[in-house]
């Protein structure tokens, strides 16, 4: 969570990342929720808690955040009315459970909830269920889950000039310059959390593929672009979306995405910049600012790229996207239309017809050139 | 790939990791190849290789390596034949690629091949047909295409009282204590190749599930229980299983395997064991010391676990693995055919219905017990 810098706030406002302002903050919100629950209770009440409502028809784009966010629309929750009883409890329990997480410093998963839920005598269908309830402490406290401590399994990871300062228990204060590990770090809790110390990239560079991550690392992307090298691993799992905007808002670092030039690939870098419909009820998982740098439709024909038909499936993504307002504008709108007019797709790794490095020596220069021109 | 450690080879005949050796030694049997093509063309025959066949029928178990090997059929490739001249053309051309690999200390992966080909002007039909000649290629020359410098996307990690020592590009002899970074390190081609330098500990925990393996780093396994903990994320990447036999074989540690106690859990233990069908052609995958250590079926009436039924594509997986003859003995016998009797399955983290540590303070010191007795 990103709170405001006490000591800079009169001068520039600028945001940084504090785990430890962040877990008093997230208690404090738990605490309120626990005590008013008390305090109806205590005068003989039923308790009641009113929620932001998720709804698509409450689902609305928010100009400065650049962003879709939750609307104005509440629901309420209240033990008066007998269906609402179960997920009531449910909900109190996972801020239970998230209470103690956040208390004893511990990460979890929201599989190892749905299981702890179970033990403790807490009926939920299906772990469906129990990852919805989740979403709706989320939207709840105003916070994505990973500031309760419940993490994705999956892990991207990050290369490049960039030394952080971890507050896990145990290595509070311990140091990691990112340049010493050869097939880069992952970006687990532990990362997710940990303070930017010293930074000499001018930019950072997400990509989706394996393959091109390793390209980048041996050619020595880092050290020539002084590039940080962030692979998502397919669709970026939450802490690493948090962790790029984390590199573009308090480093300043513009970011560059490199996907596969398909409606999927196009998917992950537009869910980088402007989030997922699913994630509307939280902020700070978006980087607005952050450049999709391709590979593009248009890539396919400028640079005479082995390229797949569509399928069915990619057919019918590539409808559904025309219909988004988040592909309303270019380069969006021009790709998927082009898209639509060559019915091909082609991956990143294409590019290696020409020779393993064309990516790093011709198309990244290009590339770079070419969006700082428009 | 192992080598006889030259100055202890009189005594002990210990097997090494040596990078150095391995790349002399898979060079070698490249340019033999090229060799014995150009001799051919120079006595104006029509060139012909002899590959081992990778027909069922010629896959065999080997006691003394306790793992599935291919017989002693060959096949011929020879360019008197108009149907084999793609085939062997194909193969020569993947031979040449991996000899670049090697020379430049560059690695790849099985798309980046197919793309490069493809761009070499090589005919294949899809990647499918040029995975199956790398393939080929290993079984020619005997070695792991990690040993020609083709590795996979996926990544495990790891976390330890280990410390290794990197040889690849710009990494020369620098090294890593893999303490000191609390998510873990990737194995990726650095760590792959890396040498053990020293080693605190007294065994090795491979665990299948994300959230078993955060558990085991966020309850200081790694020390309590003096183990390096591996990570497989699933079914293990081939650089993951060959780093697991290494840590095994080099270090003489125990290795115990933690899956789900579902049909696919189960095999995911039984192929770093014994190996996969389809990896029959190459050796110093397995690690047939290691030790099943759970979740099995019968943990799931022994610990009371939440559990679900079995579906239909976990009934048919089943009826399989009975006809297996990796499935012959116990516990693998006893377990497969308790799956069938209770007809549920349960994920590592259903132990987490006791409590989040539960998995560590009891199941782990409980099993390896049940494991020492037996």
């Amino acid at each position: 969570m990103y709170v405001m810098d006490k000591t800079k706030k009169e001068k520039t406002a600028r945001m940084e990342f504090d785990l430890a302002a962040s877990r008093e903050i997230v208690l404090n919100k738990l605490k309120q929720l626990g005590g008013r629950i008390v305090e109806q209770l205590k005068l003989n009440e039923l308790p009641e808690i009113k929620l932001p409502a998720r709804s698509t028809s409450n689902i609305v784009y928010d100009a400065d955040l650049r962003q879709y966010v939750l609307g104005p629309k509440l629901v309420t929750r209240t033990a008066r009315n007998i269906k609402h009883l179960r997920p009531l409890s449910q909900l109190l329990w996972m801020a239970l459970f998230s209470k103690q997480l956040v208390e004893r410093k511990k990460t979890s998963t929201l599989r190892d909830a749905f299981y702890n839920a179970i033990g403790f005598g807490i009926d939920f269908e299906d772990q469906n269920e129990s990852d919805n309830i989740v979403t709706e402490l989320e939207s709840l406290l105003g916070v994505i889950r990973e500031d309760f401590n419940i993490y994705p399994e999956e892990r991207s990871s990050v290369f490049g000039p960039l030394v952080v300062q971890y507050n896990v228990p145990g290595y509070e204060g311990s140091r990691l310059d990112l340049t010493t590990i050869p097939d880069g770090a992952m970006i687990g809790p532990a990362m997710a959390t940990a303070k930017f110390i010293k930074c000499e990239a001018k930019q950072v560079f997400v990509v989706e593929k394996g393959a091109v991550y390793q390209r980048f690392l041996e050619e020595g992307v880092s050290k020539t672009f002084k590039a940080i090298i962030v692979h998502t691993a397919g669709q970026a799992p939450r802490a690493t979306r948090r962790f790029i905007r984390r590199l573009n808002n308090e480093l300043k670092l513009p970011v560059y995405i490199f996907t596969d030039a398909d409606p999927w690939g196009v998917h992950i870098a537009n869910v980088l910049i402007y989030g997922s419909a699913l994630a509307a009820h939280v902020k700070e998982l978006t980087t607005p600012d952050a450049y999709w740098a391709g590979l593009w439709a248009t890539d396919i024909s400028k640079y005479k790229l082995p390229a797949m038909r569509l399928n069915d499936e990619d057919t019918r993504r590539i409808a559904e996207l025309e219909k988004d307002p988040r592909y309303s504008t270019d380069p969006w709108k021009r790709e998927i239309s082009y898209f639509r007019k060559i019915q091909r797709k082609a991956e990143l790794e294409a590019l290696s017809r020409y020779s393993l490095e064309y990516i790093v020596t011709n198309y990244l220069p290009e590339k770079l050139e070419e969006i700082k021109k428009s």
